[in-house]
């Protein structure tokens, strides 16, 4: 990975006005920055990865279609864009999805796939689709999906005055290789931790075994951060530009999203609020840091009970 | 209430980062843009108005003190205020105030008097104050308190090209006056419509009576919006400046708290909903309309129903 900065500036002038420019935001936690990746119109940041994808397909995919998988926050982000840029849009589901995040797809028009549970199972049947022609875009590998997600850090560092250490979400990792190369192309000299939860720890411990490793056994209330498998590619480039991984304990979890809900006024859904359980468990200080708050889509009864 | 375009400018100018130019967002409601003073540092825009207030005091009322009289944004937002430039802060509560907002109140440092259960009571316990030399501060009338309110509309005005209608709170209708003199001062044209709760909707009242009425039984679950009387001069001001009142049924208010919470990611009080309550109705047509969502101050264990 490795875009140059007119590259960046024009994925971001790519994006339309509904996507781009988020808000960060100063928290009432003194010293806190936030960016509200969780405004976005299907309330999640992915929306911005579908769009640079999208946008610059070619004719052919246009009319064979276009088929990801997703563990639900690309999928409604995907069918938004694919329905306004007029592309068929076939999606991938595990069992395990959550309902919400089915339902917000399902807003646009597409073709669902359901494959095995298990994590792998997701790109086999999209090897499957490819064979009929279908174009399939890998999102953990995905040179557009990438940068898409870039345009966040490009956007930050519009502020890099405001923050000094950046907390970013990791599953796949490609929010965090995207924002940490933005970040970094324009000169951000900081902290970039990547954060996950301790229930799919596996790029953590990918870290510390020095290579990808298989999770089994992963079971995280993150319904946003399920990868239990790592990209070699992937790998090297969050040990190129990461700080280091935190982890935080499941249990620290619903405090965040409570906390950013009741003193911050945001809704975040568990995956995103893993910097804010961070923070909790003072890993690191709020002072100077900036939380990269990623989506929104949480179950409503999930967030009663986490509220309680 | 007339303000220059250049007293606008300065007052805008003279509040600090953490308080002016909080998000102006496209929500996920197609063509509905929302002002989230719910992201004040205090958790509502009251904390425009208590800067604006106690910025310009002179020398005398920074050493004997400043008091005020809320239903509880105000008094968070007036000890935030007042600790920072130091001045000594007095608060005059109704019993039926909020605990949320009283201990927000109580995070600076403060002094406290309470009154008994009735809206105009607070005002009498203001003017004994004063008789002691402090300088008491009437919310409803203060001009001040309407600029530092104005700084909303102020900062409306750059983005008048995202809507042709705004919706906003009225309680003495401080909020709709300023924001309303400010949009109409940079050149907007369209339809200010203020908002209240049946449960009390006492300037609605007034206007069909074309005059103040006292509202006696009123009964609210919007605690940000309990004005029973509206003094002369905010009567005048409002009929001249606002499209006309609406009222919304107390059941919608709960609904447009959820609604926010799980469709737009934003954490908003019963008093701040209320617009979004009106477009529930069908009242107004979200597409071009400009909420007012004024602030996010609600007890946890209702919001925990309302997402029922």
């Amino acid at each position: 990975m490795d875009f140059s900065t007119s590259e960046l500036e024009s994925a971001h002038a790519l994006l339309p006005d509904a996507i781009k420019n988020t808000p960060l935001v100063s928290g009432r936690t003194p010293g806190l920055t936030l960016k509200l990746e969780t405004l976005q119109p299907t309330g999640s940041y992915k929306i911005r990865a579908a769009w640079t994808a999208l946008v610059r397909l070619g004719e052919p995919a246009r009319v064979k279609g276009v088929a990801l998988s997703s563990s639900g926050n690309f999928a409604g982000a995907f069918t938004w864009a694919a329905k306004r840029l007029g592309v068929p849009a076939h999606l991938v589901f595990t069992p395990s999805v959550s309902g919400l995040k089915v339902q917000m797809a399902e807003e646009f028009p597409c073709q669902i796939h359901r494959c095995e549970d298990r994590y792998e199972a997701r790109y086999e049947v999209l090897e499957h689709l490819a064979e009929s022609g279908i174009l399939t875009i890998d999102h953990r590998l995905d040179q557009n999906v990438h940068l898409g997600h870039a345009t966040i850090g490009w956007e930050c560092a519009e502020h890099l005055e405001r923050f000094e250490r950046v907390l970013v979400p990791v599953s796949t990792g490609g929010l965090a290789i995207g924002m940490a190369t933005a970040l970094r192309a324009r000169g951000f000299r900081g902290e970039i931790w990547g954060v996950q939860p301790s229930g799919n720890d596996t790029a953590a411990r990918s870290f510390r075994a020095g290579r990808p490793i298989q999770n089994r056994g992963a079971a995280t209330c993150c319904d946003a951060l399920t990868a239990t498998s790592l990209p070699q590619a992937a790998f090297d480039e969050l040990k190129r530009l990461l700080s280091g991984i935190l982890v935080v304990n499941e249990a620290t979890i619903p405090e965040a999203v409570k906390y950013l809900a009741l003193s911050e006024g945001v809704i975040a859904e568990p995956g995103a609020a893993v910097g804010m359980a961070a923070l909790l468990e003072n890993q690191k200080r709020p002072d100077g840091t900036l939380l990269i708050l990623s989506g929104r889509n949480i179950e409503p009864a999930l967030l009663r009970d986490y509220l309680t």
